[in-house]
């Protein structure tokens, strides 16, 4: 039989994520994935990174090169998250366009709390300009780690380092409680359904002439970043569908 | 006049010092420096560091060269400590002579009160062995950082962070006894006004013949569970009006 702190180990850290956008440096690919393993998380995705595998990522992952081993390597953010239902984007500064955020206690409650059921991902972005815009209009949340004003500049592997160390206060912290009621709630869309949908709302905005291709201002980004903080379920996404299937259904049928 | 947040930036912070203790690699004093410097810290102490100054500790050390050179260097740990009132030690391992042990929360707290009045050392240990026995029993309190049991080692400057990043969270709650500056975050949308938008949702919804009054089902109250749990700001409810007037317009002119 397993005992719930194990079922806990097995599922939750499986289904928890650690995204690296186009780091510079392969050795900290190798120092991130150590600081995963001394906090119990193993699951390290890649976004382009510039070198990987690589001799200095090996040897600062010190006794943590297993996860490099399993580390997956994608070509896009977007199919890193793919089955994602949660996306956490770290963020060192404000944004032109704001998302809710998260300090590192709160976001690593969120996303171990999710984790229980569904797939989580916290994206870290690169070493000089971390994430790009149109990266963090793809997250549910923002995560602001509160450092100094004077100098806000963590190592990367330290803010991977911060991260986990307080997601694994947050899975301690579940280990205590008694175990899950399975919950009935409606799963939330992933993010390759949001996609789809984003798409879909695309055209139709374009068809009724409210999204001008030739002259789009920020019209997409908002959007985005709208739907993405109603961090929507999958049941919601689905009528908000049939509504845009039906506007496209009745101008088909009034040309 | 000096704000109380100013005076816990000068007084507290140069109260507080880290001790890295017969440290072997340089690069790790660097991150040390950066480390500490992300989460406000800056009284570096060193005792018999190997190597020290080095280029690779200012390589690392990256913004936070200024802490390396106001770091000061000592003979033995009783001597970097002996103005301190309280003395922290990390230990990775349960003890022979165990001491009474805090996690980094409780362990930053307690550092951090005291250091409105007083010296105060967190004392770090080698790369390969930690602390001595002999060191530990100079200090007040054991830290243990709550890694995962399969893998404990955390690198020197990763183990730093964690414990710096929680400092700076004891001091940002100090400062929080201060008066809150108040955000001005955009406004959410007025009940009347979510009422008049869902006014004019239900009359496009039934213009595209996806609510039929004849049938209504379930979609109204859905619908209206859905827009509340957004919490609509006023300027997204705007946008999503706009959309909602294209699709007449559209309606209209093509009959």
């Amino acid at each position: 039989m397993l005992t719930y702190a194990a079922f806990l180990q097995r599922h939750l850290v499986d289904n928890l994520k650690i995204v690296l956008v186009n780091t510079t440096h392969p050795g900290n690919i190798g120092s991130t994935a150590r600081a995963m393993k001394t906090m119990g998380l193993r699951n390290l995705c890649l976004v382009k990174p510039k070198q990987f595998p690589h001799a200095k990522a090996n040897e600062l992952a010190s006794g943590a090169h297993d996860i490099l081993t399993e580390t997956l390597i994608f070509d896009s953010l977007t199919e890193a998250i793919a089955d994602c239902e949660l996306v956490i984007g770290t963020s060192a500064r404000v944004r032109e366009i704001p998302m809710p955020e998260l300090n590192p206690e709160q976001a690593a409650s969120k996303a171990v709390n999710l984790a229980q059921t569904a797939k989580v991902a916290i994206v870290f972005g690169r070493e000089s300009t971390g994430l790009l815009n149109d990266e963090l209009a793809l997250c549910h949340n923002h995560l602001i780690i509160p450092s100094h004003p004077d100098y806000m500049s963590l190592n990367l592997a330290a803010a991977v380092q911060v991260i986990a160390y307080e997601c694994r206060l947050a899975i301690l912290a579940k280990e205590q409680e008694e175990p899950l009621r399975v919950s009935e709630h409606d799963r939330f869309a992933t993010a390759a359904e949001m996609e789809a949908f984003f798409q879909h709302l695309t055209s139709v905005l374009t068809k009724i002439e409210f999204f001008k291709p030739e002259n789009p201002k920020r019209l997409l980004p908002r959007m985005r970043r709208l739907l993405n903080r109603f961090h929507l379920e999958n049941m919601e996404l689905r009528l908000l569908r049939g509504i845009l299937s039906a506007i496209d259904k009745k101008l088909l049928r009034e040309p």
